[in-house]
């Protein structure tokens, strides 16, 4: 036990929490979301201040415990016939707002004398939203039950699994050289039984679950089950080859439609309060702002392209939102919900660059890229929504 | 981030908090502590099943995080003015406790035609009160705030204080031949100042912290600045060469003194309901049943000698309690307390170990000494209490 270092985990937790509330606050006080905040004290500690290491691995799983848990509560917020009867919506916003940001990225990387592979890379890196951040910014506004979260909330999840579905494409073009329909085809049936058996079996599981619950007398056994529900959906989803945080979300989903969900959500708050920061702080520190100083030569025209890619992430989701949500719906709203990039555009530009598809400049612009929606969602959001 | 494991880690979360839960269960209905079901659970799992490794340093890290709430919690459960109150009954147990243990200990293998650095070492093993469990049983049975739990809370922080100062007198004989006197007025000099400083400055800091969070706005603020304020009165603990738990405990005592106590306390709880339990099922689990099979030769006269420890470390501590708690007090309740044996007993065994002072098997009945007031306290607690 004692090869670990505790009081050093300890102390960079200390420092993480302590910077998320303090650039949160800020954040506040200047009328941004607290997200954007914690995203900037992120920036802040990863210049390497205070000797703290965005590469620590136990960091980096606290951070995934903070975003599982993120959608888990955002889940707990939705209401199961509502978000069905958004479905179609969503479904249609997804599609779209996958389509269009793949034809505008396609479209200018061949503008640009840079076709196929590459643009076909670029193009899948725009394509998929990261839902945390759009979840933390409807949380703390309190809006998790407009109609506009439920649609963006399902397009979320509906976009994520495309993206899993595109990631296979692409990673087999990126192999073999050729697009394996089969394998594409399995891991689109594998995604799409997992949501189907989980709203089907769900309901029913998650009652049941309730009931052994209340017949225990042990402390705590309440919030140890919904948070064991929460990891068990989501090692399940990950299994199919869909993301975590698509089993953690509907987890939430299915507990929500229990008796106990105001228990559950109560005890779960302060749970969210500790590691959902960390989850943010961490995706800040993982910036590393010296790539993109314009001074160094040779970076301006990597930051031109990653600014060139950043307007078309933005104006692809805006443009699908516009176009695809309904009348009497705030449609700024649900194309600003679906602006940030995550996780799944990062895994596009490294399967991109470890295959020789993309060189090391364009990887950076797509981060970049990554960096510039996850920075400018949270305040166009929150404008949207006033 | 890719190389990072998120799936595997929350599998074994998973197994941890549905063992925890179960076993705890089972102890509960039989009438038992259910930290005694947890450790059960976790001698399970360290058997090897479901693929879990107690050696994961992030799982180790999830359980230090654990004990660190569990301190912070049994501290905002005290009240410093009957701590204070019960400071001499406390100090007069801690000082008896550490005291006898170390004579028996010592006694018993010079008996044994084993005396010098071996006695010297067994002793100083057999001093150190673990709190954990006892702060856990105490929780559990709603009795944190008995004179008794005082007087054995009060003096577990002392006698951690007196086992690391014994920690820097060994480590030096151990090093050097030589026992340092002036290392050892360092240490202890180092610790009495903390805790000095802590209760004379720390109900000052402790209200202008609450000042201030009441002063902003951003969601989770007071929890995540309670957490916060743990850490690093932990790590401050630490940087004096005291342990980090000394300094969580302190920090909750600051803390039951404000008037946002029972807020605190009441978002504290998920937390420690979550973390708590992964804390004993790890120490559970990385009890090496294989090493105490009494069929393997040469295993059972180390067997003896572990049950041997066992008895002296049990009577040890039930004798001082006896001997100096004050009347009209549940004298058995002080020394069940003051029974369980953790990682400074560890540590000592391994200090002996790796100096040549002990040889392997009186190190497996040193650890087997821990092992069995582990599984002891709780019980003898519970019926002392009842």
């Amino acid at each position: 036990m004692h090869e670990i270092n505790v009081a050093g985990f300890l102390a960079n937790l200390l420092v993480i929490l302590l910077s998320a509330k303090l650039f949160g606050e800020l954040a506040e006080r200047w009328g941004q979301p607290p997200v954007l905040g914690e995203l900037l004290g992120g920036v802040v500690l990863g210049l390497g201040l205070f000797g703290f290491r965005p590469g620590d691995p136990a960091l980096a799983l606290m951070a995934e415990f903070g975003v599982i848990l993120l959608l888990f509560e955002t889940g707990i917020h939705c209401d199961l016939e509502r978000l069905l009867a958004a479905g179609p919506a969503s479904l249609a916003v997804a599609a779209v707002g996958v389509a269009l940001p793949f034809a505008l990225g396609w479209a200018f990387m061949s503008a640009l004398g840079r076709g196929g592979m590459q643009a076909v890379f670029v193009g899948a890196a725009l394509t998929a939203t990261s839902v945390g951040i759009t979840a933390r910014v409807l949380a703390d506004m309190g809006r998790l039950d407009a109609p506009e979260a439920q649609i963006v909330l399902g397009a979320a999840v509906i976009d994520d699994i495309l993206g899993i579905v595109i990631l296979s494409a692409v990673q087999g073009v990126a192999e073999s050289g050729a697009l394996s329909w089969a394998s594409v085809a399995r891991t689109a049936l594998l995604a799409a039984g997992f949501l189907a058996a989980a709203l089907w079996l769900g309901p029913r599981v998650s009652r049941s679950l309730v009931g052994v619950v209340r017949g225990m007398r042990v402390r705590g056994v309440l919030i140890v089950s919904a948070v064991a529900f929460a990891f068990a959906l989501a090692l399940l989803a990950h299994a199919v080859g869909t993301a975590l945080i698509v089993g953690a979300f509907t987890a939430g989903v299915l507990l929500a439609g229990t008796d106990r969900r105001e228990d559950i959500d109560g005890a779960l708050r302060p749970l969210a309060d500790v590691f959902v920061p960390i989850f943010f702080v961490m995706v800040g520190a993982r910036v590393s702002l010296g790539a993109y100083n314009p001074l160094v030569p040779g970076n301006l025209g990597m930051i031109a392209l990653a600014l060139g890619l950043a307007a078309l992430a933005v104006l692809g989701k805006l443009a699908s939102g516009w176009a695809v949500a309904g009348r009497g719906l705030n449609r700024l709203a649900v194309g600003a919900g679906m602006i940030p990039r995550g996780e799944v555009g990062l895994i596009f530009a490294q399967i991109g660059l470890s295959s020789g598809a993309i060189d090391a400049p364009l990887y950076a612009a797509v981060v970049g890229m990554v960096v510039v929606t996850t920075f400018l969602a949270p305040p166009i959001l929150k404008r949207a929504l006033a």
